[in-house]
C-alpha cells in the first residue's frame, strides 16, 4: 500500500516535471487504438489470416516508432521505412538468385547471404557516424532482409509480403508522424532551444548573485530562506552534466521539418557550440562556487577596495549571459550583450590595476590563495562569456534571427563610467550604419575611486539602457578599453551608436 | 571510388580501436543463421503456415536482442522474455473478458483496454528508475499486449499463439544469451573496470609529467616529440566526457552473471562513485593544463624554491592515483597510496610554510595570481587525490579484493622525509593486526631546503618500497602530518608497519 502510494507520488512528481508527457501517453494510446481499428475492420479479419501478419506489423510499427519528440519519431519512421524498403529489394534479389541454383545449394547460399549482410550491417553499426544517425534503420535492414530472404515463398508471395510489409510499415509510422506532428507536438529544435536558454539563465544567475554571497555573510539569516537562495544558486550544477541531453536533442532536432521560429536547415550544430562554452563557464563556475565560504582573513580595508571590481566582473558578466539568453529567446540579433563585456573586461582591468598599484603588498601570500584564484576564475568567466557572446552572434547571423526595429527617434542619456585608474577610450571598429560619436571627458575622480557610494552613482545603469534598447529605441554604448601607459591617462571616452 | 576508399578506412579505424567489434558481428550473424536454419528444418516448413510467425518472432527476437555485451544482452533478454509472459497473461484475461460481453461491446472494450494499458505503461516509461533499466521491456509489454488483446482467435488459438509467442521469444533470446555468454564474450563490468584503472592511469601520467611541463621549457625541442608529449599529456580530455560511457557499462554490468574476477552482487555503483571523483579530477586538471605555458614573470630563484615542493605535490598525488589504479588493477587491498597521499599532503604544508615564510614579498601580487592559482588547483588535486584513493579503498573492501600475501621476513628499510620547514611526526591511527614503531629522529638539515640535490636525496625512494610491498615485503610508511605551533619542532617521525 505505501508502495503504491509511492508509485503514484512518483508519477504525480514525473507529470509535473514535463506534463507533455500525459499528453504522449495519451496520443501513443490513440495512434494504437487507431491503427488496430484500421485492421480489425479489414474484410478479411484481423489476425487469422496471411494478412493478419500486416496488422501486428503495422501495430508494431506504432509502438517502436512513436517517440516523445517530433525528430526522434520522424528519425526513427524515415529509418524504418527506408531500411525496410532497401533490405525488400536486397531480399528479393538474393532470393531469386538463390533459387536459381537448385535445391540443395538454396539453403546454404542463403544462409551465406544472411550470415555475411547480418555481419557487415552490425559492423558497420560500430561506425560514429552511422550509430548517431542511422543506427535503427541497420538494425531493421538486418531484420527485414533475413526475413524475407529466408521466406521459402514463391517469387510472387514474396512481392506480395514485401509490398504488403512495406504498406504496412507505412501505415503504421505515417499515422505516428502524423499524430506526432499536429497533436500537441514536441519539437526536440524548440526543447534544444529552451534548454540553452535556460542555461545561459541559470548561470547568468549565479553570477549576478555572486557578488552578494561573497562579500555578505548571507549565511546567517533565516535557515530557510538561506537554504532557498543557496539551491536557486546550486541550480548551476544540472548544467555540468547536459551535454548527453544536448546531443541526442540536436541529433533529433536536424531531422525536423521547420517549424515555428526555426526554419529549414536551423544551425543545430551552432546551439552545440554555444552549448560547450556555456558547460565550459558552468565549471569555473563550480569551482568558484568552492570559494564562497571560505574566508579569507584580509584586512577589511583592502576587502572593500576590492570589492566594487569583483563584484562588477561577475555582475557584468552576468548580465552580458543573460543578454545573450534574451537575444536567443526572442531570436532578435542583439548587441546589448557588448556594452556588458566591455564593463566586465574594464573591471578585470580596474582590478589588476588595483592590485599592481600595492594594495595587497602587506597581506600574507597564503591568505592571498583564494582570493587570487578567485580572481582567475573570475577572469576566465569574463573571457568565456565574450567567447560566448560571440558564439551566440555566430549563431544569430548562421540562423538569420531578425534585426531589432530602427529606432524612431534618438533619445540620448549619457553616464560616465568609474574610471578606477588609469584609462582611456578607444573607438570601437564601427558596424554598418552606426552613427559613432565619440566624446572625450576629462576625468579627475581618480581620488573617488576608494568611495563606494560616489562609486555606485558611476556606474552606468545598464537595466534603463537595455530596457530601452528592447523597445528598440536609442542604445549607448560606453567603452572603456584601458592599456596602461599607451594613452593619456584619465580621458574616458562615451561612445554613442546609433542602432 | 575515393568514398569507396574512405569507408574501407573507416572501416579499419573502427575495427582496429577494438577488435570484439569484428567478432561481435560474426556472432551476430552466426545467431542468426542457427536460429533460423532451426526454423528452416522444422516440419511445417517456414513461413508458409501459422508457425512461420513463430520462426519470424525468433528471428527478430535475435537481431533486436543481440548486442554487443553480455550485460546489454542480458538485460534486452530478459526484458522482453518477462514482459512477453506478463503483458501475456494480462492480454489473455482481457480477451476473454471482452469476449463474455457480446459482440458489440467487445471491440470497444478491447480498444479502451489497448487504449489505458498503452498510454499507462507509455507514462511509467517516464519513470527515471523504469528509463534505466525496464524501458525496453515496457515497450514489448506494450507490443505484446495489444497484439494478443486484439488478436480474434478463439481461447484455445490464443494459448497457442501466446505459449509459441513465448517459445520463440525464448529460443531467440536464449541462443543469443549462450553465444553472448560463452563465444568471446564481451563483459560491460570488466570494460567499466578497466575504463576506471585507464582514467587513472590517464590522469597519473599527466600529474607525473606536470611538474617537468611546467617548469622546464620544454616546448622547444623536436616539433614532433613535443608535439606526441604534448599529445599525451592530454589525453586527459577524454576523462571529461566519460560519464555517459560509465553509466550506461554500470548499467548493463548489474544484469551479469559472476565472472573472471568479478563476483555476485559486485559493487559496480561504486565505481561511479570513483568515476566522478576522478572526473572531478580531470576538469582540475583541464583548468590547470591553460597554465602550463603561462610564462609568469617570477625571478628564477624564488621559482627555484617553489620548484620542489611543486613538483612532489603533483608528482606524489600522481603516484598516489597510479597505485590506486594498480590496486584496482590487480583488484587487490592495497595501501600503498597512502604514502604518496601523505607525501603529496606534506608537500603541500612546505609550500605553504614557504609562502608564509616571505618568499613572495617583493613579487607584484598580479604577478602571483597564475602562480597561486596552479598552487590552488594543485592543493584541490591533492585533496580530491585523497578522495579517490579513499573511495577505492571503499570499494576494495565492498567488492571484497584480496589482501596482498603475508610478508615472511621483515626487511626494513628507514628513510627520511625531507622536512622543508618545521615539522613532526604525529601517530596515525593504528590499522588493526599493525605493528606500528613510531620513531622521531632529530632532524637539523632545515637549512638545506633551498638545496636540491640534497633535498633529492632525502626524499623517500618510493618506487623500492612499493615494488616491495607489492611482492608481499614490508612496508614502511612514512608520515610528516605537519601542524605548525602544535608540535615541538624538527622532530620526524617513520612510522614502521608491518602488513
Amino acid at each position: 500500500m505505501e508502495k503504491l502510494r509511492e508509485i503514484v507520488r512518483e508519477g504525480r512528481r514525473v507529470g509535473e516535471e514535463d506534463p507533455r508527457r500525459i499528453v504522449h501517453s495519451f496520443k501513443v494510446g490513440v495512434a494504437l487504438v487507431l491503427v488496430s481499428s484500421f485492421y480489425y475492420y479489414q474484410p478479411f479479419g484481423p489476425f487469422t489470416d496471411y494478412f493478419g501478419i500486416n496488422a501486428m506489423w503495422a501495430v508494431m510499427t506504432v509502438v517502436v516508432v512513436f517517440e516523445f519528440s517530433v525528430g526522434a519519431t520522424l528519425s526513427k519512421g524515415l529509418n524504418r521505412g527506408v531500411a525496410t524498403l532497401v533490405a525488400g529489394g536486397l531480399a528479393l534479389g538474393a532470393h531469386q538468385l538463390a533459387s536459381l541454383s537448385g535445391r540443395t545449394i538454396e539453403p546454404i547460399l542463403l544462409a551465406t547471404f544472411v550470415f555475411v549482410t547480418a555481419a557487415l550491417a552490425t559492423f558497420v553499426r560500430f561506425f560514429p557516424r552511422v550509430k548517431a544517425t542511422f543506427d535503427y534503420g541497420m538494425l531493421i535492414f538486418i531484420l527485414t532482409f533475413s526475413l524475407i530472404s529466408l521466406s521459402q515463398f514463391r517469387d510472387e508471395e514474396i512481392l506480395d509480403l514485401a509490398e504488403s510489409r512495406l504498406s504496412t510499415v507505412l501505415v503504421g509510422g505515417v499515422s505516428c508522424i502524423l499524430i506526432s506532428i499536429f497533436v500537441c507536438p514536441v519539437w526536440a529544435g524548440q526543447d534544444l532551444h529552451s534548454l540553452l536558454v535556460s542555461n545561459l539563465d541559470t548561470l547568468s544567475h549565479f553570477l549576478q548573485e555572486f557578488g552578494d554571497e561573497y562579500f555578505e555573510a548571507r549565511t546567517y539569516g533565516n535557515i530557510k530562506v538561506v537554504e532557498k537562495r543557496r539551491r536557486n544558486l546550486e541550480r548551476y550544477k544540472s548544467v555540468l552534466n547536459s551535454k548527453s541531453d544536448e546531443d541526442s536533442l540536436a541529433n533529433f532536432a536536424k531531422w525536423e521539418p521547420p517549424h515555428g521560429k526555426f526554419g529549414f536547415r536551423h544551425p543545430w550544430k551552432q546551439y552545440l557550440v554555444v552549448a560547450a562554452l556555456v558547460r565550459q563557464c558552468a565549471h569555473r563556475i563550480d569551482a568558484l562556487n568552492s570559494y564562497i565560504n571560505s574566508n579569507f582573513q584580509i584586512p577589511i580595508d583592502i576587502k572593500k577596495k576590492l570589492e566594487e571590481p569583483f563584484r562588477r566582473m561577475s555582475l557584468e558578466s552576468g548580465k552580458a549571459m543573460k543578454e545573450a539568453s534574451i537575444s536567443l529567446k526572442k531570436m532578435t540579433k542583439s548587441s546589448s550583450y557588448d556594452i556588458h563585456i566591455i564593463n566586465s573586461q574594464s573591471a578585470c582591468k580596474a582590478l589588476s590595476t588595483l592590485l599592481k598599484s600595492g594594495i595587497l603588498n602587506d597581506v600574507e601570500p597564503l591568505q592571498m590563495v583564494s582570493l587570487l584564484t578567485t580572481v582567475s576564475l573570475l577572469n576566465d568567466i569574463v573571457n568565456i562569456t565574450e567567447k560566448i557572446s560571440e558564439s551566440v552572434r555566430e549563431l544569430a547571423s548562421a540562423a538569420r534571427f531578425r534585426n531589432k526595429m530602427k529606432p524612431t527617434e534618438p533619445s540620448v542619456s549619457l553616464k560616465k563610467l568609474d574610471s578606477g585608474s588609469t584609462g582611456c577610450a578607444m573607438p570601437i571598429n564601427s558596424r554598418d550604419g552606426d552613427h559613432v560619436v565619440t566624446i572625450l571627458l576629462s576625468d579627475d575622480d581618480k581620488d573617488d575611486i576608494d568611495d563606494d557610494d560616489d562609486t555606485s552613482n558611476i556606474v552606468l545603469d545598464d537595466d534603463t539602457i537595455n530596457e530601452k534598447s528592447e523597445d528598440g529605441e536609442i542604445h549607448v554604448q560606453t567603452s572603456c578599453v584601458r592599456e596602461v601607459g599607451m594613452m593619456p591617462e584619465h580621458s574616458l571616452g562615451v561612445r554613442i551608436l546609433q542602432i
